[in-house]
Protein backbone atom coordinates (compact mmCIF):
# COMPACT_ATOMS: atom_id res chain seq x y z
CA UNK A 1 0.00 0.00 0.00
CA UNK A 2 1.15 3.15 -0.69
CA UNK A 3 2.11 5.84 2.33
CA UNK A 4 -1.09 7.89 0.64
CA UNK A 5 -3.25 5.40 0.69
CA UNK A 6 -2.71 4.29 4.19
CA UNK A 7 -3.29 7.48 5.47
CA UNK A 8 -6.25 7.71 4.50
CA UNK A 9 -7.39 3.80 5.43
CA UNK A 10 -9.27 3.63 8.52
CA UNK A 11 -8.69 0.36 11.18
CA UNK A 12 -11.49 -1.81 10.87
CA UNK A 13 -13.68 -1.59 13.76
CA UNK A 14 -15.11 -4.34 16.35
CA UNK A 15 -17.55 -3.57 19.32
CA UNK A 16 -18.19 -6.91 20.61
CA UNK A 17 -16.49 -8.78 23.68
CA UNK A 18 -16.81 -11.66 21.75
CA UNK A 19 -15.24 -10.39 19.02
CA UNK A 20 -12.27 -8.73 20.01
CA UNK A 21 -11.22 -11.51 22.18
CA UNK A 22 -11.54 -14.02 19.50
CA UNK A 23 -9.25 -11.35 17.46
CA UNK A 24 -6.75 -11.73 20.49
CA UNK A 25 -7.19 -15.32 20.35
CA UNK A 26 -6.48 -16.23 16.93
CA UNK A 27 -3.22 -13.77 16.64
CA UNK A 28 -2.15 -15.55 19.59
CA UNK A 29 -2.59 -18.56 18.12
CA UNK A 30 -0.42 -17.37 14.70
CA UNK A 31 2.25 -17.04 17.24
CA UNK A 32 1.86 -13.09 17.44
CA UNK A 33 2.75 -10.99 20.77
CA UNK A 34 -0.21 -8.54 21.04
CA UNK A 35 -0.07 -5.04 22.54
CA UNK A 36 -3.09 -3.27 23.46
CA UNK A 37 -3.47 0.42 23.82
CA UNK A 38 -6.46 1.25 25.63
CA UNK A 39 -7.51 5.27 25.12
CA UNK A 40 -10.65 7.24 25.36
CA UNK A 41 -10.09 8.08 21.58
CA UNK A 42 -9.41 11.96 20.37
CA UNK A 43 -6.11 10.21 19.44
CA UNK A 44 -3.57 12.80 19.16
CA UNK A 45 0.21 12.50 18.68
CA UNK A 46 0.43 11.07 22.29
CA UNK A 47 -1.64 8.05 21.50
CA UNK A 48 0.09 7.75 18.33
CA UNK A 49 3.69 7.20 19.85
CA UNK A 50 2.07 4.53 22.10
CA UNK A 51 0.69 2.38 19.36
CA UNK A 52 4.17 2.99 17.30
CA UNK A 53 5.63 1.41 20.50
CA UNK A 54 3.36 -1.05 20.80
CA UNK A 55 4.17 -1.78 16.70
CA UNK A 56 7.70 -2.03 17.68
CA UNK A 57 7.43 -4.74 20.59
CA UNK A 58 4.29 -6.76 19.24
CA UNK A 59 3.08 -8.25 16.08
CA UNK A 60 -0.43 -7.58 16.26
CA UNK A 61 -1.80 -4.13 18.05
CA UNK A 62 -5.16 -3.46 19.22
CA UNK A 63 -6.53 0.07 20.19
CA UNK A 64 -9.70 0.83 22.35
CA UNK A 65 -11.63 3.59 22.00
CA UNK A 66 -14.23 3.88 24.48
CA UNK A 67 -15.09 7.30 26.35
CA UNK A 68 -15.81 5.80 29.78
CA UNK A 69 -18.90 7.65 31.46
CA UNK A 70 -17.78 5.88 35.71
CA UNK A 71 -14.48 8.26 35.41
CA UNK A 72 -16.24 11.38 35.07
CA UNK A 73 -18.21 13.40 37.68
CA UNK A 74 -21.35 14.78 37.01
CA UNK A 75 -20.05 17.80 36.50
CA UNK A 76 -17.50 17.14 34.28
CA UNK A 77 -17.11 16.87 30.55
CA UNK A 78 -18.37 13.23 29.79
CA UNK A 79 -21.09 14.89 27.05
CA UNK A 80 -18.60 17.42 25.20
CA UNK A 81 -15.50 15.19 25.18
CA UNK A 82 -14.33 15.02 22.00
CA UNK A 83 -15.06 11.39 19.59
CA UNK A 84 -14.13 11.94 16.08
CA UNK A 85 -13.95 8.73 15.61
CA UNK A 86 -13.11 8.07 11.61
CA UNK A 87 -10.08 10.17 12.53
CA UNK A 88 -8.91 8.25 15.35
CA UNK A 89 -9.38 5.30 13.00
CA UNK A 90 -6.95 6.83 10.17
CA UNK A 91 -5.12 7.61 12.80
CA UNK A 92 -4.97 3.95 14.16
CA UNK A 93 -4.38 2.46 11.16
CA UNK A 94 -1.33 4.84 9.98
CA UNK A 95 0.30 4.21 13.14
CA UNK A 96 -0.21 0.78 13.02
CA UNK A 97 -2.65 -0.41 15.06
CA UNK A 98 -4.14 -3.59 13.22
CA UNK A 99 -7.68 -3.32 14.90
CA UNK A 100 -9.55 -0.61 17.31
CA UNK A 101 -12.54 -1.74 19.76
CA UNK A 102 -15.35 0.36 19.86
CA UNK A 103 -17.97 -1.19 22.89
CA UNK A 104 -20.75 0.84 23.24
CA UNK A 105 -21.92 2.37 26.75
CA UNK A 106 -23.96 -0.63 27.34
CA UNK A 107 -21.67 -3.21 26.16
CA UNK A 108 -19.41 -2.36 29.19
CA UNK A 109 -21.66 -1.29 31.70
CA UNK A 110 -24.84 -3.39 31.14
CA UNK A 111 -27.90 -2.58 33.53
CA UNK A 112 -27.79 -3.17 36.81
CA UNK A 113 -24.42 -3.28 36.75
CA UNK A 114 -22.62 -2.73 40.10
CA UNK A 115 -19.03 -3.93 40.27
CA UNK A 116 -15.89 -1.97 40.73
CA UNK A 117 -12.34 -1.85 41.19
CA UNK A 118 -10.34 -0.14 43.36
CA UNK A 119 -6.99 0.79 44.15
CA UNK A 120 -7.29 2.02 48.19
CA UNK A 121 -5.09 5.18 49.11
CA UNK A 122 -3.08 5.85 45.73
CA UNK A 123 -6.37 6.62 44.32
CA UNK A 124 -7.24 9.14 47.02
CA UNK A 125 -4.65 11.71 46.81
CA UNK A 126 -3.73 14.23 44.46
CA UNK A 127 -6.35 13.78 41.56
CA UNK A 128 -8.40 11.94 43.55
CA UNK A 129 -8.71 14.85 45.81
CA UNK A 130 -10.27 16.78 42.89
CA UNK A 131 -12.28 13.75 41.02
CA UNK A 132 -12.87 11.17 44.24
CA UNK A 133 -14.76 8.55 41.60
CA UNK A 134 -12.31 8.91 39.00
CA UNK A 135 -9.56 6.48 39.56
CA UNK A 136 -12.26 3.83 40.74
CA UNK A 137 -13.95 4.20 37.00
CA UNK A 138 -10.29 3.92 35.71
CA UNK A 139 -9.26 0.86 37.49
CA UNK A 140 -13.04 -0.73 36.89
CA UNK A 141 -12.89 -0.05 33.21
CA UNK A 142 -9.06 -1.21 32.52
CA UNK A 143 -9.63 -4.51 34.58
CA UNK A 144 -12.58 -4.82 32.30
CA UNK A 145 -10.71 -4.42 29.20
CA UNK A 146 -7.71 -6.63 30.38
CA UNK A 147 -10.02 -9.58 30.54
CA UNK A 148 -12.40 -9.34 27.03
CA UNK A 149 -8.47 -8.26 24.98
CA UNK A 150 -6.13 -10.57 26.93
CA UNK A 151 -2.91 -9.43 25.51
CA UNK A 152 0.78 -9.77 26.13
CA UNK A 153 1.33 -6.20 27.23
CA UNK A 154 -0.61 -2.97 27.60
CA UNK A 155 0.62 0.78 26.87
CA UNK A 156 -0.04 3.85 28.72
CA UNK A 157 1.78 7.13 28.75
CA UNK A 158 3.82 8.83 31.41
CA UNK A 159 1.54 11.90 31.01
CA UNK A 160 -1.34 10.13 33.54
CA UNK A 161 1.28 9.70 36.05
CA UNK A 162 -1.14 8.53 38.99
CA UNK A 163 -3.11 6.76 36.51
CA UNK A 164 -0.53 4.45 35.62
CA UNK A 165 0.91 4.00 38.63
CA UNK A 166 -2.59 2.85 39.79
CA UNK A 167 -3.10 0.51 37.31
CA UNK A 168 -0.06 -1.15 37.58
CA UNK A 169 -0.47 -1.57 41.24
CA UNK A 170 -4.01 -2.90 40.08
CA UNK A 171 -2.52 -5.46 37.73
CA UNK A 172 0.40 -6.86 40.04
CA UNK A 173 -2.27 -7.05 43.26
CA UNK A 174 -5.12 -8.44 41.08
CA UNK A 175 -1.83 -10.66 39.21
CA UNK A 176 -3.83 -9.69 36.04
CA UNK A 177 -1.61 -11.57 33.00
CA UNK A 178 -0.30 -8.74 30.77
CA UNK A 179 2.48 -6.49 31.23
CA UNK A 180 2.81 -2.45 31.01
CA UNK A 181 4.67 -0.68 29.08
CA UNK A 182 4.83 3.63 30.06
CA UNK A 183 5.89 5.55 27.59
CA UNK A 184 7.04 9.55 26.91
CA UNK A 185 4.67 12.30 27.44
CA UNK A 186 4.54 14.02 23.94
CA UNK A 187 4.49 17.65 23.94
CA UNK A 188 4.21 20.45 21.84
CA UNK A 189 7.08 22.31 20.35
CA UNK A 190 6.56 25.16 22.93
CA UNK A 191 6.55 22.31 26.23
CA UNK A 192 2.72 21.91 26.10
CA UNK A 193 1.59 18.24 26.49
CA UNK A 194 -0.54 16.79 24.68
CA UNK A 195 -3.96 16.46 25.91
CA UNK A 196 -7.28 15.13 24.27
CA UNK A 197 -8.82 18.19 26.06
CA UNK A 198 -6.50 20.74 24.51
CA UNK A 199 -8.60 21.35 22.16
CA UNK A 200 -11.06 22.93 24.19
CA UNK A 201 -8.34 25.93 25.04
CA UNK A 202 -9.01 29.54 23.79
CA UNK A 203 -5.96 31.36 21.87
CA UNK A 204 -5.45 33.19 25.74
CA UNK A 205 -5.60 29.92 27.60
CA UNK A 206 -3.77 28.21 25.22
CA UNK A 207 -0.60 30.55 26.03
CA UNK A 208 -1.62 30.71 29.66
CA UNK A 209 -1.67 26.70 29.88
CA UNK A 210 1.90 26.88 29.24
CA UNK A 211 2.35 27.43 33.10
CA UNK A 212 2.05 23.64 33.97
CA UNK A 213 5.58 22.65 32.24
CA UNK A 214 7.61 25.98 33.41
CA UNK A 215 6.35 24.99 36.44
CA UNK A 216 8.09 21.35 35.96
CA UNK A 217 11.43 22.95 34.06
CA UNK A 218 11.56 24.94 37.05
CA UNK A 219 11.39 22.64 39.47
CA UNK A 220 13.53 20.02 37.07
CA UNK A 221 16.67 22.95 36.91
CA UNK A 222 16.25 23.41 40.84
CA UNK A 223 16.51 19.78 41.43
CA UNK A 224 19.29 19.15 38.97
CA UNK A 225 21.71 21.81 40.19
CA UNK A 226 21.64 20.36 43.46
CA UNK A 227 19.01 21.85 45.02
CA UNK A 228 17.21 20.15 47.95
CA UNK A 229 14.34 22.39 49.54
CA UNK A 230 11.57 20.56 48.46
CA UNK A 231 9.03 22.83 50.21
CA UNK A 232 10.75 26.05 48.32
CA UNK A 233 10.57 24.66 45.19
CA UNK A 234 7.19 23.53 45.67
CA UNK A 235 6.19 27.26 46.41
CA UNK A 236 7.69 28.35 43.73
CA UNK A 237 5.97 25.91 41.39
CA UNK A 238 2.81 26.79 42.65
CA UNK A 239 3.74 30.95 42.63
CA UNK A 240 4.38 30.48 38.96
CA UNK A 241 1.07 28.58 38.26
CA UNK A 242 -0.34 31.22 40.30
CA UNK A 243 0.17 34.20 39.22
CA UNK A 244 -0.31 32.93 35.33
CA UNK A 245 -2.84 34.96 33.83
CA UNK A 246 -6.63 32.67 33.49
CA UNK A 247 -4.91 29.72 35.46
CA UNK A 248 -5.83 28.57 38.76
CA UNK A 249 -3.92 25.75 40.54
CA UNK A 250 -5.18 22.55 42.07
CA UNK A 251 -1.90 21.14 43.20
CA UNK A 252 2.19 21.65 42.61
CA UNK A 253 3.96 18.86 44.09
CA UNK A 254 7.38 16.37 44.45
CA UNK A 255 6.71 13.05 45.37
CA UNK A 256 7.76 9.58 45.91
CA UNK A 257 7.86 7.62 41.85
CA UNK A 258 5.58 4.80 43.76
CA UNK A 259 3.71 5.90 46.85
CA UNK A 260 3.22 8.97 45.34
CA UNK A 261 3.72 10.82 48.85
CA UNK A 262 5.25 13.96 49.39
CA UNK A 263 8.91 13.49 49.59
CA UNK A 264 10.93 15.74 52.01
CA UNK A 265 14.24 13.85 52.97
CA UNK A 266 17.01 12.80 50.26
CA UNK A 267 15.88 10.01 47.54
CA UNK A 268 17.12 8.84 44.11
CA UNK A 269 13.99 10.17 42.03
CA UNK A 270 11.15 12.48 42.83
CA UNK A 271 8.17 13.13 40.52
CA UNK A 272 6.99 16.68 40.13
CA UNK A 273 3.08 16.95 39.63
CA UNK A 274 1.26 19.86 38.67
CA UNK A 275 -2.82 20.27 37.86
CA UNK A 276 -3.93 23.66 36.99
CA UNK A 277 -7.51 24.62 35.89
CA UNK A 278 -7.00 27.00 32.68
CA UNK A 279 -9.84 28.82 32.50
CA UNK A 280 -12.98 26.08 32.12
CA UNK A 281 -10.22 23.27 31.66
CA UNK A 282 -8.49 21.19 33.89
CA UNK A 283 -5.29 20.04 32.71
CA UNK A 284 -2.41 17.86 34.54
CA UNK A 285 1.50 17.16 33.72
CA UNK A 286 4.42 15.48 35.90
CA UNK A 287 8.56 15.39 35.18
CA UNK A 288 10.28 12.34 36.76
CA UNK A 289 13.42 14.11 37.90
CA UNK A 290 16.49 11.42 38.55
CA UNK A 291 18.12 13.74 41.32
CA UNK A 292 22.29 14.50 41.03
CA UNK A 293 24.78 12.53 43.41
CA UNK B 1 -3.42 -47.27 40.92
CA UNK B 2 -5.53 -49.72 43.30
CA UNK B 3 -8.41 -47.76 45.39
CA UNK B 4 -6.31 -48.86 48.22
CA UNK B 5 -3.23 -46.51 47.11
CA UNK B 6 -5.84 -43.69 45.64
CA UNK B 7 -7.15 -43.23 49.14
CA UNK B 8 -3.23 -42.56 50.55
CA UNK B 9 -1.93 -40.28 47.85
CA UNK B 10 -1.37 -36.47 48.53
CA UNK B 11 -2.42 -34.34 45.34
CA UNK B 12 0.31 -32.58 44.37
CA UNK B 13 1.03 -29.25 45.57
CA UNK B 14 2.32 -25.83 44.29
CA UNK B 15 2.63 -22.62 46.30
CA UNK B 16 3.60 -19.98 43.53
CA UNK B 17 1.64 -18.22 41.11
CA UNK B 18 4.02 -19.10 38.36
CA UNK B 19 3.74 -22.64 38.98
CA UNK B 20 0.26 -22.85 39.08
CA UNK B 21 -0.84 -20.79 35.99
CA UNK B 22 2.46 -22.88 34.27
CA UNK B 23 0.10 -26.06 34.91
CA UNK B 24 -3.03 -24.80 33.67
CA UNK B 25 -1.45 -23.40 30.11
CA UNK B 26 0.47 -27.04 29.92
CA UNK B 27 -2.70 -28.76 30.73
CA UNK B 28 -4.82 -26.70 27.93
CA UNK B 29 -1.73 -26.95 25.69
CA UNK B 30 -2.46 -30.66 25.80
CA UNK B 31 -6.07 -30.00 24.92
CA UNK B 32 -7.53 -30.18 28.35
CA UNK B 33 -10.46 -28.30 29.74
CA UNK B 34 -9.28 -26.93 33.00
CA UNK B 35 -11.63 -27.16 36.19
CA UNK B 36 -10.90 -24.91 39.07
CA UNK B 37 -12.79 -25.23 42.99
CA UNK B 38 -11.28 -22.64 45.21
CA UNK B 39 -11.82 -23.60 48.59
CA UNK B 40 -10.46 -22.45 52.20
CA UNK B 41 -9.37 -26.39 52.86
CA UNK B 42 -10.77 -28.17 55.64
CA UNK B 43 -12.40 -30.13 52.79
CA UNK B 44 -15.71 -32.06 53.35
CA UNK B 45 -18.35 -34.01 51.37
CA UNK B 46 -19.19 -30.89 49.67
CA UNK B 47 -15.90 -30.18 48.94
CA UNK B 48 -15.61 -33.05 47.46
CA UNK B 49 -18.97 -33.09 45.31
CA UNK B 50 -17.24 -29.75 44.02
CA UNK B 51 -13.98 -31.49 42.73
CA UNK B 52 -15.94 -34.74 41.43
CA UNK B 53 -18.39 -32.41 39.46
CA UNK B 54 -15.08 -30.89 38.30
CA UNK B 55 -13.27 -34.05 37.36
CA UNK B 56 -16.69 -34.65 34.97
CA UNK B 57 -16.97 -32.24 33.17
CA UNK B 58 -12.70 -30.93 33.12
CA UNK B 59 -9.47 -33.18 32.09
CA UNK B 60 -7.38 -31.44 34.82
CA UNK B 61 -8.98 -30.35 38.06
CA UNK B 62 -7.06 -27.46 40.26
CA UNK B 63 -8.20 -27.42 43.58
CA UNK B 64 -7.15 -23.81 45.86
CA UNK B 65 -6.81 -24.12 49.62
CA UNK B 66 -6.04 -20.78 50.86
CA UNK B 67 -7.91 -19.34 54.34
CA UNK B 68 -8.32 -15.82 52.65
CA UNK B 69 -7.68 -13.49 55.87
CA UNK B 70 -9.69 -10.75 53.87
CA UNK B 71 -12.82 -12.18 54.37
CA UNK B 72 -12.81 -12.62 57.88
CA UNK B 73 -13.43 -9.60 60.10
CA UNK B 74 -10.86 -9.00 63.40
CA UNK B 75 -13.48 -10.72 65.79
CA UNK B 76 -14.23 -14.05 63.47
CA UNK B 77 -12.23 -17.25 63.70
CA UNK B 78 -9.74 -16.78 61.03
CA UNK B 79 -6.66 -17.91 63.71
CA UNK B 80 -8.77 -20.92 64.48
CA UNK B 81 -10.30 -21.67 61.35
CA UNK B 82 -8.99 -25.58 60.69
CA UNK B 83 -5.99 -26.20 58.23
CA UNK B 84 -5.63 -29.76 57.77
CA UNK B 85 -3.33 -29.52 54.69
CA UNK B 86 -2.45 -33.21 54.61
CA UNK B 87 -5.94 -34.85 54.58
CA UNK B 88 -7.20 -31.63 52.04
CA UNK B 89 -4.85 -33.08 50.07
CA UNK B 90 -5.87 -36.54 50.74
CA UNK B 91 -9.51 -35.86 50.18
CA UNK B 92 -7.89 -34.15 46.86
CA UNK B 93 -6.41 -36.94 45.56
CA UNK B 94 -9.52 -39.13 46.15
CA UNK B 95 -12.00 -37.13 44.32
CA UNK B 96 -9.78 -36.59 41.15
CA UNK B 97 -7.62 -33.41 41.99
CA UNK B 98 -4.84 -32.74 39.82
CA UNK B 99 -3.09 -30.19 41.46
CA UNK B 100 -3.71 -28.26 44.84
CA UNK B 101 -2.60 -24.55 44.66
CA UNK B 102 -1.60 -23.59 48.57
CA UNK B 103 -0.18 -19.95 48.39
CA UNK B 104 1.38 -18.33 51.53
CA UNK B 105 -0.50 -15.05 52.94
CA UNK B 106 2.40 -13.10 51.31
CA UNK B 107 2.18 -14.59 47.60
CA UNK B 108 -2.02 -13.40 47.76
CA UNK B 109 -1.42 -10.27 49.91
CA UNK B 110 2.30 -8.80 49.40
CA UNK B 111 2.82 -6.19 51.75
CA UNK B 112 1.21 -2.51 50.91
CA UNK B 113 -2.01 -4.49 49.00
CA UNK B 114 -4.51 -2.22 48.66
CA UNK B 115 -6.60 -3.33 45.31
CA UNK B 116 -10.31 -4.65 46.12
CA UNK B 117 -13.07 -5.68 44.08
CA UNK B 118 -16.52 -4.97 44.90
CA UNK B 119 -19.99 -6.21 44.09
CA UNK B 120 -22.04 -3.23 45.55
CA UNK B 121 -25.54 -3.91 46.65
CA UNK B 122 -25.28 -7.08 46.45
CA UNK B 123 -22.80 -7.80 49.31
CA UNK B 124 -24.06 -5.18 51.90
CA UNK B 125 -27.42 -6.72 52.43
CA UNK B 126 -28.09 -10.60 54.61
CA UNK B 127 -25.00 -11.77 55.11
CA UNK B 128 -23.37 -8.37 54.45
CA UNK B 129 -25.23 -6.71 57.02
CA UNK B 130 -23.51 -9.30 59.70
CA UNK B 131 -20.19 -9.06 57.91
CA UNK B 132 -19.23 -5.48 56.47
CA UNK B 133 -16.11 -6.63 54.68
CA UNK B 134 -16.71 -10.11 53.94
CA UNK B 135 -17.84 -10.42 50.28
CA UNK B 136 -14.95 -7.33 49.39
CA UNK B 137 -12.79 -9.99 50.69
CA UNK B 138 -14.22 -12.54 48.65
CA UNK B 139 -14.83 -10.96 45.68
CA UNK B 140 -11.11 -9.78 45.85
CA UNK B 141 -9.36 -13.06 46.51
CA UNK B 142 -11.57 -14.99 43.98
CA UNK B 143 -10.52 -12.32 41.12
CA UNK B 144 -6.98 -13.10 41.79
CA UNK B 145 -7.44 -16.40 41.61
CA UNK B 146 -9.28 -16.60 38.45
CA UNK B 147 -6.00 -14.08 37.32
CA UNK B 148 -4.11 -17.04 38.13
CA UNK B 149 -5.77 -20.09 37.51
CA UNK B 150 -6.93 -19.18 34.19
CA UNK B 151 -9.57 -22.42 34.08
CA UNK B 152 -12.18 -22.73 31.59
CA UNK B 153 -14.53 -23.98 34.64
CA UNK B 154 -14.98 -22.63 38.24
CA UNK B 155 -17.14 -24.55 40.96
CA UNK B 156 -18.79 -23.10 43.77
CA UNK B 157 -21.45 -24.66 45.90
CA UNK B 158 -24.84 -23.75 46.58
CA UNK B 159 -24.65 -23.61 50.21
CA UNK B 160 -22.87 -19.78 50.16
CA UNK B 161 -26.21 -18.94 48.16
CA UNK B 162 -25.04 -15.38 48.42
CA UNK B 163 -21.56 -15.99 47.80
CA UNK B 164 -21.93 -17.64 44.18
CA UNK B 165 -24.27 -14.81 43.10
CA UNK B 166 -22.63 -12.32 44.21
CA UNK B 167 -19.09 -13.68 42.10
CA UNK B 168 -21.40 -14.90 39.08
CA UNK B 169 -22.19 -11.44 39.12
CA UNK B 170 -18.51 -10.15 39.64
CA UNK B 171 -17.39 -12.75 36.89
CA UNK B 172 -20.14 -11.62 33.95
CA UNK B 173 -19.65 -7.53 34.86
CA UNK B 174 -15.75 -8.00 34.69
CA UNK B 175 -15.75 -9.55 31.93
CA UNK B 176 -13.53 -12.84 33.23
CA UNK B 177 -13.11 -15.53 30.92
CA UNK B 178 -14.64 -18.14 33.45
CA UNK B 179 -17.56 -20.25 33.25
CA UNK B 180 -19.22 -21.07 36.99
CA UNK B 181 -20.51 -24.29 37.86
CA UNK B 182 -23.07 -24.05 41.01
CA UNK B 183 -23.36 -27.21 42.50
CA UNK B 184 -26.15 -28.20 45.03
CA UNK B 185 -25.40 -28.54 48.61
CA UNK B 186 -24.59 -31.94 50.13
CA UNK B 187 -25.85 -32.62 53.92
CA UNK B 188 -25.24 -34.83 56.60
CA UNK B 189 -28.18 -37.88 56.90
CA UNK B 190 -30.44 -35.63 59.13
CA UNK B 191 -30.71 -32.50 57.06
CA UNK B 192 -27.53 -30.68 58.69
CA UNK B 193 -25.57 -28.69 55.78
CA UNK B 194 -21.64 -29.82 55.73
CA UNK B 195 -19.85 -26.82 56.47
CA UNK B 196 -16.00 -26.44 57.92
CA UNK B 197 -17.45 -24.61 60.88
CA UNK B 198 -19.66 -27.72 61.85
CA UNK B 199 -16.56 -29.04 63.81
CA UNK B 200 -17.10 -26.21 66.12
CA UNK B 201 -20.21 -27.83 67.42
CA UNK B 202 -20.60 -29.37 70.72
CA UNK B 203 -22.75 -32.29 71.19
CA UNK B 204 -26.07 -29.93 72.29
CA UNK B 205 -25.09 -27.25 69.67
CA UNK B 206 -24.79 -30.03 66.70
CA UNK B 207 -28.90 -30.85 67.41
CA UNK B 208 -29.82 -27.48 67.89
CA UNK B 209 -28.15 -26.53 64.35
CA UNK B 210 -30.72 -28.96 62.42
CA UNK B 211 -32.83 -25.79 63.36
CA UNK B 212 -31.90 -24.41 60.34
CA UNK B 213 -32.36 -26.55 57.73
CA UNK B 214 -36.25 -27.56 59.66
CA UNK B 215 -36.71 -24.51 58.95
CA UNK B 216 -36.26 -24.07 54.75
CA UNK B 217 -38.03 -27.69 55.13
CA UNK B 218 -40.93 -25.35 56.90
CA UNK B 219 -40.85 -22.96 53.92
CA UNK B 220 -40.49 -25.71 51.46
CA UNK B 221 -43.77 -27.19 52.48
CA UNK B 222 -45.61 -24.48 52.98
CA UNK B 223 -44.75 -22.84 49.49
CA UNK B 224 -45.16 -26.23 47.57
CA UNK B 225 -48.60 -26.90 48.89
CA UNK B 226 -49.68 -23.50 47.07
CA UNK B 227 -48.93 -21.30 50.37
CA UNK B 228 -48.48 -17.71 49.29
CA UNK B 229 -48.22 -15.74 52.47
CA UNK B 230 -44.01 -14.98 52.37
CA UNK B 231 -44.03 -12.55 55.80
CA UNK B 232 -46.67 -15.23 57.30
CA UNK B 233 -43.59 -18.17 56.66
CA UNK B 234 -40.98 -15.64 57.22
CA UNK B 235 -41.76 -15.40 60.60
CA UNK B 236 -42.63 -19.30 61.18
CA UNK B 237 -39.37 -19.73 59.97
CA UNK B 238 -37.78 -16.75 62.37
CA UNK B 239 -39.84 -18.53 65.29
CA UNK B 240 -38.86 -21.95 64.76
CA UNK B 241 -35.05 -21.07 64.85
CA UNK B 242 -35.64 -18.65 67.90
CA UNK B 243 -37.19 -20.98 70.13
CA UNK B 244 -34.86 -23.73 69.39
CA UNK B 245 -32.24 -23.37 72.57
CA UNK B 246 -28.59 -22.31 71.58
CA UNK B 247 -29.74 -20.84 68.49
CA UNK B 248 -30.13 -17.13 68.12
CA UNK B 249 -31.09 -16.41 64.54
CA UNK B 250 -29.68 -13.37 62.50
CA UNK B 251 -32.22 -13.53 59.36
CA UNK B 252 -35.12 -15.74 58.21
CA UNK B 253 -36.26 -14.61 54.63
CA UNK B 254 -37.63 -15.16 51.01
CA UNK B 255 -35.69 -13.53 48.34
CA UNK B 256 -35.69 -13.27 44.40
CA UNK B 257 -32.73 -15.57 43.19
CA UNK B 258 -30.72 -12.88 41.58
CA UNK B 259 -30.94 -9.88 43.38
CA UNK B 260 -31.36 -11.42 46.65
CA UNK B 261 -34.43 -8.89 47.61
CA UNK B 262 -36.58 -9.96 49.67
CA UNK B 263 -40.24 -11.27 47.44
CA UNK B 264 -43.19 -10.38 48.51
CA UNK B 265 -45.45 -10.99 44.75
CA UNK B 266 -45.74 -14.20 43.06
CA UNK B 267 -42.86 -14.95 41.70
CA UNK B 268 -41.62 -18.28 40.05
CA UNK B 269 -39.06 -19.08 42.42
CA UNK B 270 -37.54 -18.35 45.61
CA UNK B 271 -34.70 -18.81 47.78
CA UNK B 272 -35.56 -19.63 51.82
CA UNK B 273 -32.30 -18.27 53.32
CA UNK B 274 -31.03 -18.94 57.03
CA UNK B 275 -28.46 -17.51 59.33
CA UNK B 276 -28.32 -18.19 63.12
CA UNK B 277 -25.35 -18.34 65.37
CA UNK B 278 -25.47 -22.04 67.62
CA UNK B 279 -23.40 -21.16 70.21
CA UNK B 280 -20.48 -19.29 69.30
CA UNK B 281 -20.78 -20.62 65.56
CA UNK B 282 -22.68 -18.73 62.57
CA UNK B 283 -23.78 -21.21 60.01
CA UNK B 284 -26.27 -20.70 57.25
CA UNK B 285 -28.09 -22.58 54.76
CA UNK B 286 -30.59 -21.99 52.15
CA UNK B 287 -33.10 -23.82 49.95
CA UNK B 288 -34.23 -22.87 46.21
CA UNK B 289 -38.03 -23.18 45.93
CA UNK B 290 -40.10 -23.25 42.99
CA UNK B 291 -43.15 -22.56 43.31
CA UNK B 292 -46.36 -24.84 42.07
CA UNK B 293 -48.52 -23.15 39.02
Amino acid sequence: MSEEARKDRLAPVVETVDAVREAVIAAKRRGLRVGFVPTMGALHAGHRSLIEAAKRECGFVITSIFVNPTQFAPHEDLAKYPRPLDADRRLCAAAGADLVFHPGVETIYPSGFSTFVTVEGLSNILEGKFRPTHFRGVTTVVCKLFQMVPADFAFFGQKDYQQQTIIRKMVAELNIPIRTRVCPTVREPDGLALSSRNVYLSHDERRSALALSRSLTLAHEYLAQGGSDFDLIRQRMWALLKETPLVEPDYATLVDPDTLEDVSTAVHTVVALVAARVGQTRLIDNDVIDLPG
